[in-house]
């Protein structure tokens, strides 16, 4: 094959034909099982890709999660409904234990859908526009429809930083914050993490100067007209508003009416109508499947995603994906003739995205059997092309690195010091490494918490090539532990 | 910015909220633009890439060029229009020159759409299926309705060594070679390498062992309903028979029910008709726009993409945005206050797909004129991601690889030997410098030559990062040299 492609190469630098070439020539070699407790890890890994990449159920798992049962709201009968099927994945497996682990998770429900229109103001009866708008989660609703002054600030910052004297301007109106998220990041994640407390903070600050509800712009980089939702918390003892997003469409159209009012010293006038509710915690369930190590179990690797997910979607990037990677990481192993050195455990975890209950319960209970849980990997960015690693813990990154040059062959080149992930993230008190899988994230923020995070906008060799990877470093770390 | 980044690490790492952490503190610096005449290269590539993320036409020019002119075939009317939207585009950015270089090109004509129907064979009459089909790139038509056998080998090496006897019984039918595109290689590239030359060249074999035509399986990895097209070519003094490839899908099925038909020792037919046929050489032209160096005007570097495309689709990955991301080169070099040292030029080639006479064309007259090419960029992988840079010459590599510590914070961390591209492959006699842009290629041969090559499937942060990469190459090559 090798040969072949040689040849191939030298055809195409002596002609100029409309073809394209490869870049290194990365043929599959036939890796043969082997029986050896340590077989050459390099073939290891290329077995894992072939395996990924040829005949995997993962994606038509992925199908079934997102189109059959759809989006997974903690607390509702999806969820409910997710943690079913999951389980009877895991089941079909042969794997050493399947089970359910009871948590109490928030149930927020939205309601009947939102509702905003600009209603113009005494001089101007043209701006009666319905906007795009989706309810923050956790948000309580308007109780009817709530009708006043719109009123926009640039920044929560600047929200924050107001003198009283100012502070009196917005009170009793609804507050915008207009802040997009910053474009010139190149990971898009960076962007986000410079704008997201706005959406979960922002609420309280716009309360306090007694405004009757928060509005902000939805944090993503692409002008469309899906609207982003997401977590958003009270303070404990502060006054609850009511708190949306604009989709990014409608945010630039009414921040340039509000631009134009103000400097005709006019004001707009805002309906909006929140349906959503705060019902009593639901019991639900992380699912749990675990391979038994050979010769060290004890020493415990998690590999897992969050089985909720957003209403509004599919929960498909975020996060299907990292879900059905992390049963596939187990497929994988299982495909390797040698069972892994150390456990191997995936955790399906629920409720990341109102309060990650289920990682706290998680960690907890392996704190109360004294489980020692070496590390910990997290796919909650998104089921595109992996670029490599991110391990939370600079002292212990070059462990690591170390494995480099095995998984350069496929594409991950980076492996650097960054934040492993909010499930796994409550096990780091106990001194496990946390490492969060880095996939390519130019459109990971077009789908987040939106409309569009289905099924199709999911591509399915990104995807498994996001599995391939997880399983890679799962297995090293499983066969040669992290000393 | 950095501060506020690194307190909101800390806030999700405290908390375990639905957040999602960044990487690495990517943020943008001020940027001031500076007339020393080596300004620092690390803020100039920081510079490229926020005028690229913020204020770039080059997305609305790729709409326009895929929307409002379209395909683009070598010799057609589009190919003419793109000629002289192109060179509009060009003259409106205040460019030392803005030329047309005239060259002859092929042209091919589809022709009415392609038909291809299973008609089962005398005991079996329930296959009457019609097959989705494109008619090769330079084939000749049916001539009318073509009725005959449909036969199947596995490989064109098969084909290629069948014994007299058994080439017998291919005379007089359709040969269907029913090779895939092996989806174990990471890079699609590779895989595509492996079977392209069915494409190219498999038509004449079949011609060999009397076929009346020959079909192939589109080179995709994606199972669908859209047939790729590419170019084929007749060997001197062959008979031409037609050539034409099937869906995916189809071909999925037509293996199946040829698989069953074997084994019930029955045979099936076809009806294939394909309108297409080569028409005399038209004029058409590379578009040209060039800034002149500073210092060493004539030390030039070429960057570019081709300008013509296949029928099916808008040529949107192939190539719209190489041809738009080489222009946007030019804009966001001009956006450095200095002048390059080394002399830019933007070449828009015609004919890429029909047999690259454009690009011949190009290097012939670099040649007359004794022009000094030190190295040329080539744009033709598609609009995704950038993950970096082909070099094809590992002597040289070295040279560019050098400044993979400048490219790392944007994700470019390929730099290896590689092909550069199919149209400044001719300046590589001179001894210039190759080296193509290398996005991530998962998604390229979806679309790829298919109806699906479409503005819609073109990511704009993942285009723009295209271009701000060899944006930052080709400052780089401009003021450093390659020496």
């Amino acid at each position: 094959m090798k040969k072949n492609i040689l040849s191939f190469v030298l055809l195409i630098l002596s002609s100029n034909f409309a073809l394209f070439s490869c870049t290194t020539a990365d043929a599959p070699p036939n890796y043969n099982k082997t029986k050896t407790e340590t077989p050459d890890p390099e073939l290891v890994l290329r077995s894992i890709h072939d395996n990924a990449l040829i005949g995997s159920p993962a994606y038509a798992q992925l199908r079934y999660l997102c189109k059959d049962i759809g989006p997974r709201l903690s607390g509702s009968d999806n969820a409910q409904k997710a943690v079913e099927y999951m389980q009877r994945v895991l089941d079909s497996m042969n794997l050493d234990s399947v089970y359910l682990q009871p948590v109490m998770v928030p149930h927020w429900e939205r309601g009947e859908k939102e509702f905003c229109q600009v209603i113009g103001n005494e001089n101007e009866k043209i701006n009666q526009k319905v906007l795009d708008i989706t309810a923050l989660g956790g948000s309580v609703g308007t109780n009817g429809k709530l009708k006043t002054q719109i009123v926009a600030v640039n920044s929560l910052s600047d929200l924050e930083n107001l003198s009283k004297k100012e502070a009196k301007k917005y009170k009793g109106k609804i507050i915008f914050v207009t802040q997009p998220m910053d474009a010139r990041f190149i990971n898009t994640g960076s962007a986000y993490g410079g704008c997201s407390s706005i959406r979960v903070f922002g609420v309280n600050t716009a309360a306090k100067v007694g405004a009757k509800a928060f509005l902000m712009r939805s944090l993503t980089l692409k002008n469309d007209n899906h609207p982003h939702t997401g977590i958003m918390i009270y303070e404990k003892g502060g006054k609850k508003i009511p708190a949306a997003a604009l989709s990014t469409n409608s945010a630039n159209y009414l921040e340039k009416i509000l631009n134009k009012a103000q400097k005709e010293n006019t004001s707009i006038e805002m309906e909006l109508q929140l349906n959503c509710e705060i019902l009593p915690d639901v019991l639900s369930y992380n699912v749990i499947g675990e391979l038994r190590g050979r010769e060290k179990p004890e020493e415990i690797i998690t590999v897992g995603g969050h089985l909720d997910s957003w209403d509004l979607g599919e929960g498909a990037h975020d996060d299907g994906t990292g879900c059905l990677q992390s049963v596939e990481v187990l497929r994988l192993i299982q495909k390797i003739e040698t069972k892994p050195k150390r456990t191997i455990r995936c955790v399906l975890f629920m409720s990341e995205e109102n309060g990650a209950s289920g990682a706290k319960e998680y960690a907890r209970v392996a704190k109360e059997k004294n489980e020692n849980h070496i590390a910990a990997l997290e796919s909650d960015s998104g089921g595109f092309t992996p670029r490599g690693f991110r391990v939370q813990d600079s002292a212990r990154l070059a462990i690591i690195q170390k494995w480099q040059p095995l998984f350069k062959p496929y594409n991950l080149h980076k492996v650097e010091f960054g934040f492993g992930g909010v499930d796994i993230n409550p096990l780091g008190a106990s001194g496990t490494l946390l490492i969060g899988l880095e996939p390519d994230s130019q459109r990971y923020f077009d789908h987040h918490h939106a409309a569009t995070d289905v099924f199709e906008n999911v591509h399915e060799r990104e995807f498994l090539l996001g599995a391939a990877a997880m399983a890679s470093l799962t297995y090293m770390m499983a066969e040669y532990g992290i000393e």
